[in-house]
Formats: structure tokens, C-alpha cells, sequence
């Protein structure tokens, strides 16, 4: 894609109209919910304090008619020119504006009274993280529970994705958006065109959302708890609609859900795979053989210590690992046992998997299998290198030699990441956070994870921390849902030289 | 320098005894200390439980008799061929050998009852740590606390150097030992020949050991005293003579100390650069003025909190500020203040000192500030990187481009460092201990360091730490000071084979 000179401003204008409108839509898709589960006396009433079917008409048809708008402002004879640039601006300023209109539902509807708060949840939601800032989840109306679930499973293949999929002249240069918006190391193309691969992308996403739903049915779930539990699973997003998580949920549920959390946290590459009966392909895929191989070691050491130290029985601890184990390490944040309670080595695999993440490919964020696998491979390698310092010893992947550049980049992200972290935790113990809070808060955002250590432990949730704590984290949500690059190049100088 | 085929098994055994036999002689350097200060009644007699004389006496002779046995075992006519294995080995052996010997006099003299603990003392004194096992420092006799003191001195410098200073035959292949025990990213040389750098080296550390001794007499500390704190503070140890640490002396010996602290932080280099009059050259270079900058910035954020916060005066404000920013980022570890009761967001500052480490061809451990360094602007090139994918971006050090190996190399090590970090964590809070201490306690270990957070912060101690625990810390003192991979590279496979 070229660097273009000059930024073709109303392009960008252009397409964020048109996101927000798709958006205005699919608030909608909370109306039935909100019709059915609204107060039966007020139900067809025009208005009330607390219903949420105005609020969430009003909110849809406000962010259709701004997005409209915007969209008609740039004009239709735009030069479709998209390049690196206007990739990276549109798909970063998207992110912001849809979690500022997404927010809207929240306020109008009175269930949160901030609007700080309100985009907290949002973003959180789209950017699949999870954390919460409601000290009541049950109490909130269903509409707008909905909403908030919905957030998770837009955000979790992305918005731009689903654009590419459902609107075919953004093929134009939609490449450079999908590499903003999916910039992982080894992005796979399931088809030579971009829109092409994005409609495959959604469709596989759609159909593993509609089994986990009639699973969950199966399971005595209703259609709202249902919808919204898978769209929190297949995103690797967290939301629940109870207030004690998934712990109150069946066994039969909890195992529905860990499952999919599995196929979440997969390369969705692999399921197209999958689908089209090539089961010998993917055990050949490295990334997703260590994925399995982490969850199931780390599975069976919390697994032995909670039933022989715990006094836990066998099924109860097994259940209760690798729940957690998988929940983490995709990314996810559902809770069916409060971590922080088991011996202090246990809490501690599990925030060491909050930095690994899901695979690449996945709706999980976090640094990612992949990464770390070619991080520990080329350590390795780097021994040898003393040994030998003449010899070219490329790292390989899929027995694939790996480009010095891929491994150079895949460097600097870490290190990236790392100083984040260590500058977010200082940020937010200057505002007074205890250091496991700062730590666990820090973490558990730009990984995307929802549930930290400290006071944002499983059970608890971030409607304590300040306000500016609230922004600065929703900046790091980003921050990590995007990897890094794509929000931090807005903020170097040369990137806005001509 | 070649990689041999075959060990030259004999030559590593003859250096090896020859290190063991210079150690021997220093032993003997704490015997006027243990007569000063014996108890006057038992001064003259040949043998007593407490006292310390014949303790140091039969720990020198048999370190020194098994030295010479070995170095003559060897026999006289080995092949001088010094390989780069050769150099591996020799180093890390070395500093494990002279660390067991060493830890003899403690256990002979019975300050210390377990070996364990004697071992943890001793490998924290040569690597310059600093962590101590000892509850009552005032009370083990003076000869034993010079001999403590002493280990920091010789591990300093590196015994391996002063080895090449004192034995001109070392020369050859010495570079090869020289690199081993001094991998820093950019090795300055001071001299063509090796043992003339050497010597220079040393050189400088002797007059500035004698200077700050001398100024630390001046200011009513006697001459044990003196000494013991000048090698703790050029060697960036940390083992102070008194329980309080440097707490209990005055405001002028504080602010010598920390002056010295910023010395023995700073590459040597730019002391014989000082020597030769060339000031102007020692602000050109960018990690001397880093050092610098971070100790600043540090300094005025904890002294203005401190101050206006914690409502201490200015002065003792700044002084405590300057002496722990200083004491931790060259990792030191001297104390004059628990930081650990100052505002969470300080001792926060603290703990992210804690990776920044001296300057490269310093006595301080850690990352090490050039490495950071370049660690950043590799970083911020990365974006640019991104930008224009087929530009070439150099990391430029002091105006000259860095190579992309050594960029590589740094990556490498940063990445092995936290990887270690966080398994250390794990090992440690598996052994039952709680995050912040297992946190802090590798940390500061790791670092060369001493005190950490938690239950080992700068007024506690690691006499409570499991045993199996005292010596993993050990090793993570060793991988700190030899700065990883010369230990790493022993366990990897291909460098056994032939």
C-alpha cells in the first residue's frame, strides 16, 4: 500500500460513518429483549424512568443519524486512495467512536450514572477485555445487558472485519484496514481477497456462536442467557449476565463453555480447516500444539494441588482448573472460582498465562502463543549463536525458517508491551492503588482479561478504581486489543510528517 | 578464539586452583582485624570457640593447599590453548569454586551454623548482591565481617580480571576469559593488551577504594570501618558492618557513600578518561548521561513526596531520595530508610530501578542502563519501521550505528532476563512464600541487588527462606552477575557436543 502523501480526510470520515451506522443497527437487536423482559405494566408505555427501549432507540437512531450524516458530509466522490496511513487513523479512531456512541445506552437508561463509567463498560466490551464496573449486573434491564453482551461479539471479530464482510466496496484497499485491525505475526489470508477471507472469518464465528447457544439451551440456559454467554465466549470477552459469573451455572455448562473457549482462543484459520475435513492439518500447526500442551500442563498441577492440598473433590478441582486455566489464557475473564484463594504458586501460573493469550488469529488478545513461542525459540537459538557467531540460524515455525524482521518485530512488541505494563502499574499506584491492585489492574487490561489480582480479583470489579484510572485503562484495553502498534504509530511525530 | 574440539580439561583445572590460591591470600588480609579486635584475654591463645583467627587461619591454608594441589595436578606442561568453551567454563566454575571455599570461615568460626547459609553469604558477597542471612550483623567477630566485606571487593572488579592484572601469563587467551566474566554490550578496552587493561582497571578501583576510605575516616568512621563500607560501596555490594546499615552514620558519610555509589555506577572507562583530563569526552557519552538523567528524575519526584507528602524536611528528604535511588540503581543496596513504609507509587519507582542496573564496564549488575538504552530507541525505530518497511533504521549509540546483532543480543538477554524473573517468581512463591516477597526476593537477586520487597526489603533479611530456596537465589545471583548467558550457555546441549 503506498504512503500517501496527503491524508484523504473525507475517506476516513467516510468509512467511520458508515461503521457507526452498522453499529445504530445492531443496538437494535436489543429491542426484543427489552420488550420481553421489560416491567409488563410499562411495557407499551412511550417512556419511563427506568425501561430501556427508549434509551436504546434513542441511542441507535442518535449514532445512525451522526454516522449518516458524516458519511454524506465526505461526499460521494471521494477518491477511494486508502493508504498505511488513513489503515491505521480509521481503524484506531473507530475503536474510540464506536465505544463513545456505545456508551450512550448505558446513561440514557439510567443503569449507569457516569458516563466515564458508561465508556469504561463499553469499551471493555468491544474491545473484548471484560472488566466491569457494575456492582449489580442482575439489576440491570435486559435490553441493555444485551447491548452490553452484543459489544463483546462485535468487537471480538472485529468491526472492521465485519465491515469488509458485509460491505464488498471497502475490498478497496480493506487490506490495509485488516492488517491494522488483525496485525498479528502470521496472518493468514483464507482466501486471496480480503473480503472474501473477512465474510469466511464471520461465518465460522457466526456458526460456533449458534452451536454454543443450542448447547447452552440444552443446558436449561434461556435464549438471552444463552445468546449472551456465547457471544461473550466466542468473543473471549467475559461478560456474564449473573453477578456471580459462570459459578452458578451447571457443570454441564461450565464444560460447554470451556470448550468453546478453547475454539475461541484457536486460530480460526484451523476451524476453515476444521470444516472442510483437513483434521491432519492441524495438529501439524505448532502454535496450536503448544496452546493445548500450556493449557494442559498448567490444567494439571492446579488440578492435583486443589484436590490433594485443597481437599477439593477430583471432578470439582479438574472443573475448576481448567476453567480458570483456559478463561485466562484466552483471554476471556469468565469466573467460576475466586483464584485468589487458592495457595500463592497457583494465582501465580495464573497470572503468568495473563501474558500469554490466546493464538493467533483467535478473538483472545494478549501477546499471544505464537509470540512467545518464537521469543523462547529464539532465545534458545541465541546460545548458539555465542557459540557459533558466523553461522545464520534462522528460527523456524512450522519447520518454515521465520524472517530476522518478523523476529525483530515479534522483539519489540514484547519489550513494548513490558514497559507498558511497567509504566501502567506506576501510573496507577500513583493514584493511590495498592502495588497486587496496580499490578492485577494493569495486566488484566491490556491483555484484555478482565479479572486481575489485588482488589480487581475475580470476585470483585473496577467501579472503585478513579476516574482517571478508568480513562488511563480504557486507553491500555485499547492499546492491547489493537497489539500495540497500530495505537501507539499515531503518537509518533514522523507518522503525521508529509 | 577458536571453538575447541576437546576440552583442554587440564587447563581449566590449573586456573581454577590458581583463582582458589589468590583467594587463599585474601583470607589471610582479614587476619590484623581478627587480632585488633579479639577478645584481649583469648588474643594470644592458640584456639577459641568465638574467635575467628584460626578459623580464617585453616580456611586459607586448605583453600590455598587445594589450589596449589590442583594447579599442580594439572601438571606443567599443559597446552595453553584457551577456547571460547574454555573461557565459559572456567568463569563459571570459578565463581561457584571460590563462592564454596569462601563460605568455609563463616561456618569454621561459627558466626553462621548451616553451610547453606554460609554458601548464600558468600555468593551474595563476590556477586556483589548484597542479600544477607545474618540476624545479628554486630554480633559475628570483625575478621569474619572483613572477610564478608572482602568477598564484595574481589567479586567487584571480577576475580577473573584481577587474576589477568596480577598474572601476566593469563594473557593468553585472557580475552577470551576476559569476555566471559565481562559481557557487557559494548566492551570498552582500555588498552590493546588484556592484562593492561586489566590493570588499569583494577588500577582505578584501588585508588578510589583508598580515596573514599579516606573520606569516610575523615567523617569519624575508624579504619575497619572505612574499608569495609569502601568495598561495599565500589563493588556496588551492599554488606554494611552495622545492623542499621548506613542509616546510623552521619548526613556526610551518607553523601559520600552515595557519591561513591555513583562512581562505582559508572563505566570505568570514564574514570581513566577523568584520569587523562578528557572531561569533555565522558558528557558525550549518552549512557553516562542517561545515568545521570534517571538518577535525577528519581531523585526530585521521591524528594519533593517525601517532603510535601510525608512531611519530612528537605534535606533529609533529598538525602534519603539521592541514597536509595542511587543504592538501588547501581545495586548497591545500602539502606538509610525503609522505602518500603514510603507512598506505594515511590516504592513503586524503587522496584522499576530495580531493572535498570549500572552502566556498562561498571561494578554494578542488572540490565544495565545501555542496555535500556538502546532497548528504547529500538523500540520508537520500530514504528518508524513500520512506516517504511524498507528503509534501513540503525539504532545509533553515541552518533554511531549499532549493529543489528548486537540489537539482537540485547533483545535476547532482556527477554531471557524476565522469563527468568517470572520463573523465578514461580519457584519461589511455590516454595510457600507470598508475591511480594517471591517477587521482590528475585528481583533483587537477580539484579545483584540485596534487599527487595515484601519480607526481604531493605530492614529484613533472607535468613527465612527456605532451603532449597537459599540456594535457587544463589544461582540467580551467579546468572545475574555474570549477565546470563556465559551460565546459560553450559546447559545447552550443543555446547557439549563435539
Amino acid at each position: 500500500m503506498p504512503w500517501s502523501k496527503r491524508l484523504n480526510i473525507k475517506l476516513i470520515v467516510r468509512i467511520i460513518g458508515l461503521l457507526l451506522v452498522i453499529e445504530g443497527v445492531f443496538m437494535l437487536s436489543a429491542l426484543p429483549f427489552s420488550i420481553y423482559y421489560g416491567d409488563q405494566s410499562f411495557k407499551w408505555e412511550l417512556f419511563n424512568g427506568v425501561h430501556d427501549f427508549w434509551p436504546l432507540v434513542v441511542s441507535a437512531l442518535l449514532t445512525t443519524a451522526i454516522g449518516g450524516a458524516l458519511y454524506f458530509v465526505a461526499g460521494r466522490h471521494v477518491k477511494k486512495v486508502l493508504g498505511k496511513r488513513e489503515g491505521y487513523i480509521i481503524v484506531s479512531l473507530a475503536w474510540v467512536i464506536i465505544s463513545l456512541f456505545g456508551a450512550i445506552p448505558f446513561v440514557l437508561s439510567g443503569a449507569v450514572s457516569s458516563y466515564t463509567d458508561a465508556f469504561f463498560e463499553t469499551i471493555s466490551g468491544f474491545t473484548t477485555t471484560g472488566a466491569s464496573i457494575l456492582n449489580d449486573i442482575e439489576g440491570v434491564p435486559k435490553g441493555i445487558l444485551f447491548w452490553r453482551s452484543m459489544t463483546h461479539w462485535i468487537g471480538g471479530m472485529g468491526i472492521i472485519v465485519l465491515s469488509l464482510a458485509i460491505l464488498p466496496f471497502l475490498g478497496i484497499g480493506g487490506m490495509q484496514l485488516f492488517m491494522a485491525e488483525v496485525p498479528g505475526p502470521t496472518p493468514d489470508k483464507l482466501h486471496p481477497r480480503i473480503t472474501a477471507t473477512a465474510k469466511r472469518l464471520w461465518g465460522i464465528y457466526v456458526l460456533l456462536t449458534i452451536l454454543q447457544t443450542g448447547l447452552l439451551m440444552l443446558g436449561g440456559m434461556n435464549l438471552f442467557d444463552g445468546l449472551c454467554h456465547a457471544f461473550g465466549t466466542m468473543a473471549t470477552g467475559g461478560f456474564s449476565t449473573k453477578n456471580a459469573s459462570i459459578a452458578g451455572f451447571s457443570p454441564y455448562i461450565q464444560y460447554v463453555i470451556t470448550i468453546f473457549m478453547i475454539l475461541a482462543g484457536t486460530n480460526f484459520t484451523l476451524h476453515y480447516l476444521a470444516l472442510h475435513g483437513k483434521l491432519k492439518d492441524i495438529w501439524k500447526n505448532e502454535e496450536f500444539r503448544n496452546y493445548i500442551f500450556i493449557i494442559l500442563i498448567s490444567t494439571v498441577i492446579i488440578t492435583l494441588t486443589l484436590t490433594f492440598i485443597g481437599h477439593t473433590n477430583l471432578e470439582k478441582g479438574f472443573r475448576d482448573a481448567i476453567f480458570t486455566v483456559v478463561s485466562i489464557i484466552t483471554t476471556t475473564g469468565f469466573v467460576t472460582a475466586d483464584y485468589l484463594f487458592w495457595p500463592g504458586a497457583l494465582w501465580f501460573i495464573i497470572f503468568l498465562l495473563m501474558f500469554v493469550g490466546g493464538s493467533a488469529g483467535s478473538t483472545g488478545g494478549g501477546i499471544k502463543v505464537v509470540r512467545q513461542l518464537l521469543l523462547f525459540k529464539n532465545s534458545l537459538l541465541e546460545l548458539k549463536r555465542l557459540m557459533h557467531p558466523h553461522a545464520v540460524l534462522p528460527v523456524r515455525l512450522n519447520k518454515k525458517p521465520v524472517s530476522q524482521d518478523i523476529i525483530f518485530n515479534i522483539l519489540a512488541f514484547f519489550l513494548i508491551y513490558i514497559i507498558i505494563f511497567a509504566f501502567g502499574t506506576l501510573v496507577m499506584s500513583l493514584m493511590g492503588l495498592d502495588f497486587e491492585t496496580a499490578i492485577g489492574a494493569t495486566a488484566a487490561t491490556i491483555g484484555n482479561i478482565g479479572p486481575g489480582i489485588g482488589n480487581v480479583g475475580p470476585v470483585d470489579n473496577y467501579a472503585q478504581i478513579p476516574l482517571f484510572g478508568k480513562w488511563f485503562l480504557s486507553f491500555l484495553m485499547l492499546l492491547g486489543r489493537l497489539e500495540l502498534f497500530t495505537v501507539l504509530i499515531l503518537f509518533s511525530p514522523a507518522f503525521w510528517k508529509r
